[in-house]
């Protein structure tokens, strides 16, 4: 989701012998009364049961409501559940919606240059099972030096150079890795701004970090900024990627407290830690169907 | 709420000429398929709009399921709806339940020693509307100091003394004074442990705020045991008052960082604004109708 | 301090009787090797005892040396103490620097608009004795909304109304007040942009707390840029105030957690909680003498 | 230092060619005055020039003094300065002193059991000299789960089982493992209770990581107690190891909100990321000489 609330068809087939399924629906309309009366008894009458819901209206008079719905549901139910669901409930409420099953996991392409610390904690959140349910399937660079590191996850390591002026064809080479292979890409420090075309053309979201408090710092060089700004935190944020640079909506920020005798390079140490605890947190949330757009923000519930 | 979840009366008339009531429903029963489904529909075909939604439930297959549901409902469908929802709704779901009118104040007693930190910031709270919508109407304490604080808000101010050995009669008075007039107690640093007997016939929650994180520190001293122990963080917490001292449902947390340079002294003044902070969040919350209490926890939504 | 550290007088005489006095001596100049032996030898000559010190060098090679230490002095040992340490030992080293008499109390000047809640914790901290040994003396205000705030913790409300194109007339009315009569201004949410020929003439340092994570959303309404950029923190920012708007050096910020369903009022709200105490501790700490500039930025031992 | 600071020869030798050696004093003596001048003296007379300078007073009248003064100096100065320091000015003053070369690094032998994230962390932050200029160089667990990972580091994996009725012989095995070997002993969630002569006779100071706030949840299953007493933050303690269980002096704490729905299990997975910084700092702090015990706390500087 996160990207586009789409009506779409039911989620892909889940491996075979699961007693019920667990299944996440996203919606988004116009708010008036009776939407979560209609999905809920929709629910009942397929007999599933609620295991999680939020919901949030931008204004109950005329805003716009948001629902996420986590439910379980016998699995001779679920085939067409979707498809039922968008011509008796969707249609009638002009809403955007989506159906995901939580047992088909995300793919999740992660493109890095240089610095190690955010890929490093997604490998081994992923590893240990703690991103949501996603699969790491691709790893592509702009350098070798993280080559090993990947590798030592049991994965590929692509090396795809970004030489001065060349910046299309490098773009080229992403897409035929990333293209139809990932439901998200992930920019770990990828210190290379992609053209609205890549954007574009790749079709899922693309989750950046930024290593600031934004909208303070955006652009190049954040750490040296707010060293001579002397600022007493210094912080990250994660947000989906737009044309334009550092101002897409954002997904999640914190902050870490220094002080005037740290170095620039000392925040960027500090820094380090932040960015990938909110880097972590967005993607696996995002995995989690918990993140949609509104306007340039997000509703994360 | 809070304290018990029980069938009760539609909430108490609302000032005339409102256009539409917001009500607050608050739900716990055993976790079973359909119960979001049966109270939306109730409410969709009272007309009622959502304005806000949360649900948790322990666990989908035999836990306890708990629901707090704001909305928006013409005046002329208000004042039976309570007794609908009991007999058409409630009842079939074996459903501990309350339904409150956002717009009837909750009427707050104080209870206070020396400390000035906590009552000021309530009071002030208070005074800004920034209480949830409650009111402070009786303020009590077993000493003279804070009298004139009080009284420049307009209050009266009880003076309860405990002498030595004469406990059951300070605590007579107060319920004389908190006795029906108050929907719940706050004690704001009331130096005093109220016996069973008093928590149980003055008959509303109470909130009572501990100065520590508790479990660690419970008793008298903790700022200065916490000096002791050398711990890096001091902290405070607002806990729903039970026989067992310093024992009952948590409400609120939180804690802020010290060193080893701070004194005890200085301790207790930093954990002084966590503790007005926190006692304030809990409250007002409370005052919300929005925590619910399981077993010996508590659900904050 | 803050402002400007120069060479003075020995701090004004303290009240007769004192058995020891505290003092503070506040240093900044070239780093190279001896500064620390050579103060500290000094007042070891003096018979002081150092209570606490704290140092900073921007670069050990060829950076800049800060030092404050607090040291308790025989009072026959203090009167000349001041001018004994410009000829024995700044002038060797090239020091700015001054000494300050703990004892003698930091009188406040506090400009404030509508908004109570900075005030109202600045006086609550100030009879409570926790703002670093300060008092207010001074409250001033284009509104009269908060006379009788002030005028109930004993403080004489002066009214300095800004009308439109009228505020020289205002700001001179300021001067009048404020001129000799504090050694330090704050802004406690003062809505008026003082000129820099007001800051020039007012001679002392001036405090301001803005409503946000600076450099993030200057200027005005900072909560509602906030809200449509969807950031998840808000914060507050407490400065010294030059004659570029919301650009001065920092000396405290922090920030509180919001998400999607807070709407720009509640962010009004809680960052009410966050500017009150950021400011508080901006205060606290510049009259303690504990807040160093070092060009645009500060030192906060 | 940490555990003993003992009047000792000076700091091992440095790489030869380098140009100036940056030394650390750490001092802790009965408080009276001409401390820092005896002491900032002597280093002036050796031509060092100070670094970083921390000092700390439970009292300066009849208190303890704790110091620690980072400084360069050229390395023909350097040999016998701490025998000079030692005649000249610590015994006078009846310190405790010991003189480290930042240059020499701290080696550190860690045990863990099967849980990877403090392990995982300790060695990632020892490749990116993020650890204070520590090196790892022993790591043994009970179990062989965390092999792979360990060996991928290039650091040898000794499996030391801890088989029932047989603890003194593991004990034994992991004696000559570490005695002689390392400056520092880390536990990274080792799951056993050393005895009191393994700490004894180990020699160097132990470090653990425990996953709550101590002192609350001390001994086993602190986060299904942090369950069932219903807290709202959940944390993790870093702390020097004594014969006590849990009861050492705490080098560092923090801690993560949770709420109601949050399931012991995930209450783990929350806490792991609070587990492996609090550990990693603690460590960092310990080797780069800034922890001096007092009593059974710690002074960090």
């Amino acid at each position: 989701m996160g990207a586009t609330l789409t009506a779409t068809e039911p989620a892909a087939a889940r491996p075979a012998g699961a007693e019920r399924a667990t299944l996440r629906l996203l919606i988004s309309c116009p708010d008036r009364p009776g939407i979560v009366s209609a999905v809920s008894g929709f629910l009942a009458e397929a007999g599933a049961n609620i295991i999680r819901s939020d919901q949030y209206s931008s204004d109950p008079d005329g805003g716009r409501f948001f629902m996420r719905m986590e439910f379980a549901v016998a699995p001779e139910r679920h085939p067409d559940l979707g498809e039922r669901f968008g011509l008796g409930v969707a249609e009638r409420f002009d809403m955007t919606w989506r159906l995901w099953d939580a047992a088909v996991p995300k793919r999740i392409g992660v493109l890095v240059s240089r610095y190690d610390h955010c890929l490093q904690d997604l490998l081994w959140r992923w590893r240990r099972h703690d991103l949501g349910g996603a699969e790491i399937t691709t790893v592509a660079s702009n350098h070798l030096d993280l080559r090993e590191d990947v590798e030592s996850f049991g994965l590929p390591y692509h090396h795809v150079p970004v030489e001065k002026g060349r910046k299309p064809e490098a773009e080229a080479q992403l897409l035929e890795l990333l293209e139809g292979e990932c439901d998200l890409v992930v920019l770990a420090r990828y210190m290379q701004i992609l053209s609205g075309d890549f954007l574009e053309r790749v079709g899922v979201p693309v989750i950046n970090i930024h290593h600031s408090f934004l909208p303070a710092f955006a652009g190049a060089g954040p750490y040296q900024k707010a060293k001579e700004r002397g600022v007493k935190l210094v912080g990250a944020t994660a947000h989906y990627v737009t044309e334009e640079l550092d101002a897409g909506p954002i997904i999640e920020q914190d902050v870490i407290r220094v002080d005037h005798s740290n170095s620039s390079a000392e925040l960027e140490r500090l820094g380090a830690d932040i960015e990938r605890a909110v880097l972590a947190r967005a993607v696996k949330w995002h995995c989690e169907d918990r993140v949609l757009r509104q306007d340039n923000t997000t509703v994360v519930f």
